[in-house]
């Protein structure tokens, strides 16, 4: 699969092209070609110290990262959606899009969902582009750090949100790519918003409790 | 500590009597004398074919149990919660209560997380009580089956919100004392609806992915 990965909320993105460069051709995607690159250098010297295989990495600007793609991650912060989504929306033709965005606003020293008048981040961005593109919410309750820790050995579950089945079956063939994560069927679209908003909760639980960041295992 | 145990809504009050009963005292309260009774004797059954150790179980009305109890744990459907304050509320004096209701209905063939007013059915059964009365928000997040099976191994974590701090280390000390559960600080009351509404997603997930009773474990 070609995967262009948008933006580093959080490195899960960083993490995402890590754990698939060695089997899926990776994009990264910025808003200046320079970052881009930069990006992708710094992802293959991580590859080159971890691996003796061929990964294939390129780093390009938003819009030619969507055009040559088949799924599209969306790894930005909310705020920087709708004009991600514009600028890429001409490129749009039968990707899918998986959103990671997570709309949160600091609330004393604690995150908060904010939740979008359309029900969800995932929901939202659906709305925003194309009827024919796929959109699917998944990857929001991961540990970044140990998700772009090559050598760290994970143990989570990744809900995978969707209404498209089609493009809910290539993310969930996707996320077995990667060991140590199952993919759960978190149902429809309009569930987005429990594992979005299941984001703070996570950053916050962790605060409170001296603990590392943390992601989700389902026992 | 001497532990009301008030309904058996999915069977998580069971559990947690089973698991407390060698260390506490456990004070089994329903509507009706003999149907406390009834579970009373059938928890020391399951007790004494699992140990030799001394249990202390006994069963009576909800109001007696209330009156002898440090702290109670209301494990009733969310449409009994308002009478069931009302049958208790005179005999409310320093006790801390602790919330396992969720407020959900079926939709289609899953279940939907319906949000009081209040914010949450902690935060309603809060302002239901006398106002020393502390309430926090526990034990949503576990599966009753392995709970009720003395043989299970858990390894689960329960998220504790609360906004009596008293009130919320006195149950995190008792979720200590139950081997395979860690208890999380979720912070204040106002973040007890996050809790409740995994209910009904841990319910859903399962059934979308053929798993058993799903609990909830972050790493």
């Amino acid at each position: 699969m070609r995967i262009a990965i948008l933006g580093g909320t959080g490195n899960i993105g960083k993490g995402l092209a890590l754990r698939w460069a060695y089997k899926h051709e990776i994009i990264i995607g910025s808003r200046e070609q320079s970052k881009a690159e930069q990006m992708k250098e710094s992802y293959e010297q991580i590859l080159l110290e971890n691996t003796t295989k061929t990964c294939n990495i390129s780093g390009v600007k938003n819009d030619k990262a969507v055009a040559a793609a088949d799924i599209v991650i969306v790894a930005v912060p909310y705020k920087a959606l709708k004009s991600l989504v514009d600028s890429i929306h001409p490129f749009l033709t039968n990707q899918v899009i998986v959103s990671l965005v997570v709309p949160m606003e600091k609330q004393n020293s604690y995150l908060k969902y904010v939740q979008p008048d359309d029900g969800s981040a995932a929901a939202e961005l659906k709305k925003l582009v194309p009827d024919a593109i796929g959109v699917v919410a998944a990857f929001h309750n991961l540990s970044a750090r140990k998700l772009c820790n090559l050598e760290s050995h994970l143990d989570y579950d990744v809900v995978v949100c969707g209404s498209d089945k089609e493009a809910k079956k290539k993310v969930i063939e996707l996320i077995e790519d990667i060991n140590g994560i199952r993919p759960l069927d978190g149902g429809g679209l309009e569930n987005a918003a429990i594992i979005e908003s299941l984001t703070p909760f996570l950053i916050n639980l962790a605060r409170r409790n001296n603990l590392h960041e943390l992601g989700v295992k389902f026992v």
